[in-house]
């Protein structure tokens, strides 16, 4: 045996740093909606994406539970041999609610937005923000389709790269998030609209983190631009808003059939076991159900992003639920994340190359699960251990 | 909005031909285990890869049902925020049943796969059998390492693209499954295991078919050999013989330390749903304690192989669960395909370009839960719908 496994010097250098590594660390317990018990803290969860609150919903775990009761705990195959009714019925309820005529469940989002492969082809030029979600990237080096980026929400940019696209003879198709998964800022959909309208682009929307979200009825980025017809494929998850797993994209029966029988990551993986799709169902129906869900985590957002600026830290433009805040270069930027866990508030660290740049992101992240106590703990550990960044820091 | 979706004719020719489309129909209930009532018909399911029966066990189940009440539906993000202490013990468990130092879980076993592009580096060249899965070859394709294709299970082809590789100063990584996904047939370890020796190359195999079934401990391919020290890394899914859902990569500390740290699809997708890892730790100690399942099958299998040969079928040396019977070309073997549903046997239709060549396949895979009746049922419905190929048919 060859040890072919190439050393990794940055990341062996945290790995063994006990005191200040912060991935897969174990959650314990969680003893209130909202707060966790993890690496022996109890903390407020502000590294979670169950934006409603849903994935511990006792009538989403109910749901859950008797799925696997009645009809175990797979399906035995793919989604082409391996379908139940349940299925089905998710996709139903998925179309009506994101008004599109075909919904195609996947076992995770990452494979919905990987089947897109599928979808791009060599008279295609596929034109991607830079920001895009890693399965994204992954999806556009897949497909048979010339590919470029653009900045990020760079429209100027996206728009010389569509005039190259149409000198090639290609048709161009835009590719992008809605609200964008590290720092939860949107796209400019109305540009974005205009410009794929002018050129006769195609124009695809990751709304993983938008979905049960972002709209006055949750149907995401389209929905709060009044956009929805500008755009042709949808993909989400089941795994944020939903409280559950799986992906799903949404768009023309046409392209749906296409994906169904020519998407790799939907026909070669299992298909959805029927706990999961389940409590997707009672989610979805009862993210519908309940608006004053979606208003809570606007409320514990707006708070958050209020409490941020106050101490001094840039702030996008639209209060998200989810703000990124740099952190200084790794190995300071890790004590300032243990420092807030230490004090009560589990955040997300993002390490470069996941970030651009060299510093240390935390992400935090609120839902409807959060109090507004607990935002206000948030804010104020953030003014205690996490100061706005300066050149010199 | 633009119809920049592609036509693809052959599809759509079959999507609605009703009367001999293969795909995702709704199994609609099972009526006693190995059966399935599926669009209307009460069949043999001969299309699962729950190869020990253990999708529908009722601990199985239970454990499913209990997780989800306790734990909630998802862990909320990436494993990196959402390990809870159930998946260190499905990691536990299987590293201490594969003998390996080290396991990742993942969402599915098509991301464990995929996660692997993570460790082909420029310094090395990724030699891969023809027969790999999809996953497998879009995890090749994301790699930053050259890459080749050798014959499949063709030693002396893998040996000519080794010699390649090492002329460019590359070292060689044989990428290979254990048990084949569509027919079934085993790689050559022990040769694979001389070879990667003699060139000081990586190996990697593939077991989603093979662990939980083969091997005296179902520890696979490698045990079945006797030549597991010759892997470096295995990867595995736990929706086949342990009836759940999920993937796992197992290897040394410093492998499975990379892909934590870098394998795209196992850092930016959700940690597994408690009850899909409560499932498949009770499956996985199911497996262990319960030889007589592994027993099971195989008595299943060589039953099927006989009964396949003595109807003239040419069956591969090895006679495992699955196995492929070529159907002529689509339509006609679609309408073959269709003939054994309504005879009330349900088998998997591979059509041309997802296998080789230009006939239909039918998958046909035999488990724990079918009877020796069921298996003879099988042979006799193969016996007046699917008589064996010849050059004319």
């Amino acid at each position: 045996m060859t040890d072919w496994i190439t050393d990794i010097p940055i990341l062996h250098e945290f790995v063994t740093r006990r005191d200040i590594y912060p991935y897969y660390l174990v959650i314990e317990d969680r003893p209130t909606p909202g707060e966790v018990i993890v690496d022996g803290v109890r903390a407020i969860n502000a590294a979670s994406t169950d934006y409603l609150g849903l994935a511990t919903d006792s009538g989403v775990r109910s749901a859950a539970s008797k799925a696997a009761t009645k009809y175990g705990t797979c399906c035995t195959g793919s989604p082409m041999l391996g379908t139940i009714g349940l299925h089905h019925e998710l996709e139903e309820e998925l179309a009506d609610f994101l008004h599109r005529p075909a919904v195609m469940l996947t076992m995770t989002g990452f494979q919905a937005n990987l089947s897109l492969s599928a979808l791009f082809g060599t008279n295609h030029m596929v034109i991607a923000d830079q920001h895009i979600h890693a399965s994204l990237v992954e999806s556009v080096s897949l497909g048979r389709a010339e590919h470029r980026r653009f900045g990020h929400n760079d429209i100027a940019h996206a728009e010389r790269l569509m005039r190259t696209a149409t000198d090639k003879g290609k048709t161009p198709i835009i590719l992008t998030e809605g609200a964008f998964s590290l720092g939860g800022d949107l796209c400019p959909l109305p540009q974005l609209a205009e410009l794929t309208e002018r050129y006769g682009a195609g124009l695809i929307v990751d709304g993983a983190h938008d979905f049960g979200v972002l709209g006055n009825n949750g149907r995401g980025i389209g929905e709060h631009f009044d956009a929805e017809g500008a755009i042709d494929i949808v993909t989400g998850t089941l795994c944020k808003a939903f409280g559950s797993i799986g992906g799903f994209v949404a768009g023309s029966v046409k392209a749906i059939r296409n994906l169904r029988h020519f998407g790799s990551a939907q026909m070669y993986s299992a298909s959805l076991p029927p706990a999961s799709a389940a409590a997707a169902l009672t989610a979805v129906r009862t993210a519908r159900a309940r608006p004053e869900l979606r208003a809570a985590v606007w409320d514990s957002a707006q708070r958050l992003h209020r409490g941020l600026a106050q101490l001094g830290h840039r702030m996008p433009a639209w209060p998200g639920p989810a703000v990124a805040l740099p952190a200084g270069e790794p190995e300071s930027g890790l004590k300032k994340w243990r420092a807030l866990l230490d004090a009560g508030v589990f955040t997300g660290a993002f390490l470069p190359p996941s970030v651009a740049g060299d510093q240390l992101v935390v992400r935090i992240t609120v839902t409807a699960a959060h109090t507004p106590d607990h935002v206000d703990r948030i804010i104020e550990a953030v003014g205690r251990h996490l100061p706005p960044q300066t050149a010199a820091s």
